[in-house]
């Protein structure tokens, strides 16, 4: 990948194979790629937000690969052992997003858990290399394809507001809009407390030739009940079998002020949760309260407080108007169809 | 007043008669006072930010009382003019709140445009002293009373969520809360883009004794979902006859949250206004969309953006549990009788 913006290219190995990351902490203002030399170092950056959203998925498939090079001289069972091993670290690191799981388990059944149980670790290098490969590459084709789905909902002119930072399905959803001859204009949240909204969404839409509006989280319902925008997209983090929406925590009072106003609340995901029948099966990602007292590291907050900061919201299937996935458009209520039916095939 | 809150007591007389007003955009960080050595300063600081909540109500007596002094040497029909456009120019500062336009027409009334039409220029500068303090003495009075009325709405341990600056309102609450020995637990909105909620609320909470958490603005429907306050309590910038609550931007925000999650929504004011029959009486200020952009100074949005900021939201009587004015608890339906028996009386 060497075209389309910077944060749909924000994982690469380096000439000497060290895998660098984007750090989204501090982008735009600054671009600064973080060195990960081992799988334990991109694990450690995937904990210290270096990355998030798509970003993950990313860091892990290279994880994967710089932990099956760690391997390369062990004997068999232990080469498998080590990537099962560097594996369980990476899922370890965030519990909300499905990313990191699905990738580590693709990764482990097309390898170890799957045709090459006995593989030497040089034979494993290469096949974890192909397999981290065809994830990120069917990943992107489904990002693809949701997108045109996404933007098949999008009337031409729409203005759409936005919450967090949708990565790779706001960019599919950018293009394919423009594929469509559709112009499209942006209202996007700030996203405290790391700001993905006024920095990663506000400017990767910047690179794609959009001039955004910014507003604060707070600014939600007023600018709905202004009729600043017509319609609320936001990406999920998780949907469950029977279509709650878990994504970034704002994303409930967007839906509430969607609802209010009468503007459509249409979320994006890949696929929903199989292991996940429910919100209840969901675990919450509680970060360290001293986050929400800083902006950028500057304190922000008065002495004496203590901050409270669930990272993600759950937004009941009464308030979603659409779930967008890869195969389709569908009713919250119905967004376990295409699941169940795959799973018949 | 020397007791109490900082932020109780943020306008003050200089020894050699100069306003000091006390700069909420850098506190509680910085202890820092803006010297006005006329009433145009004292104009220019309220347009600025460096008030807000109830301070430009005492930046405005005090403003008015340099007018007059500023007037001292003019004969008297001249000297009335002088103080009649200091105050206009009070009043153009900012449009939404109420506070400066009521006093600037409390001390023209008790003066020029009341029983001194003609005074000299030293006797309208000690008349409009004695004007100013009788207003601000009220404006506590009033505060007192509707604080006694908030505290008796609040059970014993009940955990409140606020968002933005509540000021003289939440500070005689309080107060009324301990006089009636309830405890009180607070959760705050950081409420950007100034950060009332993180700075100002939190620090004088603090300061009262109390150990606030704090969320961003996009946590509150999160934080309602998951119990984490039993009421949410906000000041209005301004109450319409029919109900419409008028206040920081957010607040509509919170009270769809608070409906939601089946959390009772209460405002405070002191008392409707009897010159907004309903919600488009009411200008609603918007200001800079750069403010949107930069937290405490410091840039915090991507190039090429453009913010948007309205400074205050309307939330419909439908969304407001109760209105607490300084003559009792209303429900928003029935807040212009008071007003209707006084205009009686």
């Amino acid at each position: 990948m060497t075209e389309g913006p910077l944060l749909g290219r924000s994982v690469r190995f380096a000439g000497d194979g060290a895998v660098e990351i984007l750090d989204r902490r501090v982008y735009p203002f600054e671009v600064r790629w973080v060195r990960c030399a081992t799988s334990e170092d991109v694990a450690v950056a995937i904990e210290r937000m270096v990355t998030q959203s798509s970003g993950p998925l990313y860091a892990t498939t290279a994880g994967m690969v710089l932990a099956a090079r760690e391997a390369r001289t062990e004997p068999p069972g232990a080469a498998a052992e080590r990537l099962r091993a560097a594996g369980a670290r990476l899922v370890a690191t965030r519990p909300t997003n499905n990313h990191i799981r699905d990738a580590v388990r693709a990764i482990l059944d097309a390898t170890v858990d799957g045709p090459l149980p006995d593989a030497s670790g040089a034979e494993l290098a290469e096949a974890v290399q192909a397999a981290a490969s065809a994830h990120d590459a069917a990943y992107r084709a489904r990002s693809a394809a949701l997108g045109r789905h996404a933007a098949g909902l999008l009337e031409d002119g729409a203005r759409v507001l936005t919450h967090c930072w949708a990565d790779a399905y706001l960019i599919a959803t950018v293009e394919a809009a423009r594929e469509a001859g559709k112009a499209l204009e942006f209202v996007c949240t700030e996203t405290r407390p790391y700001l993905q909204g006024a920095r990663l969404t506000a400017a990767t839409l910047v690179e794609m030739g959009h001039r955004p509006t910014l507003i604060t989280d707070g600014m939600v319902a007023a600018a709905l009940a202004d009729r600043l925008a017509d319609v609320a997209l936001v990406a999920a983090d998780r949907v469950t079998l029977d279509g709650h929406v878990i994504n970034k925590v704002g994303t409930l009072g967007v839906a509430l002020a969607a609802r209010e106003f009468g503007v459509p609340f249409y979320a994006l995901v890949q696929a929903p949760d199989p292991l996940a029948p429910t919100a209840a099966d969901v675990v919450i990602e509680h970060r360290d309260g001293e986050e929400v007292l800083h902006v950028l590291g500057a304190r922000t907050a008065a002495e004496g407080v203590t901050g409270y900061y669930p990272a993600f919201d759950t937004t009941p299937p009464r308030l979603v108007t659409r779930i967008v996935t890869e195969r389709g458009v569908y009713r919250p209520e119905d967004v376990k169809v295409p699941v169940d039916v795959k799973e018949a095939v």
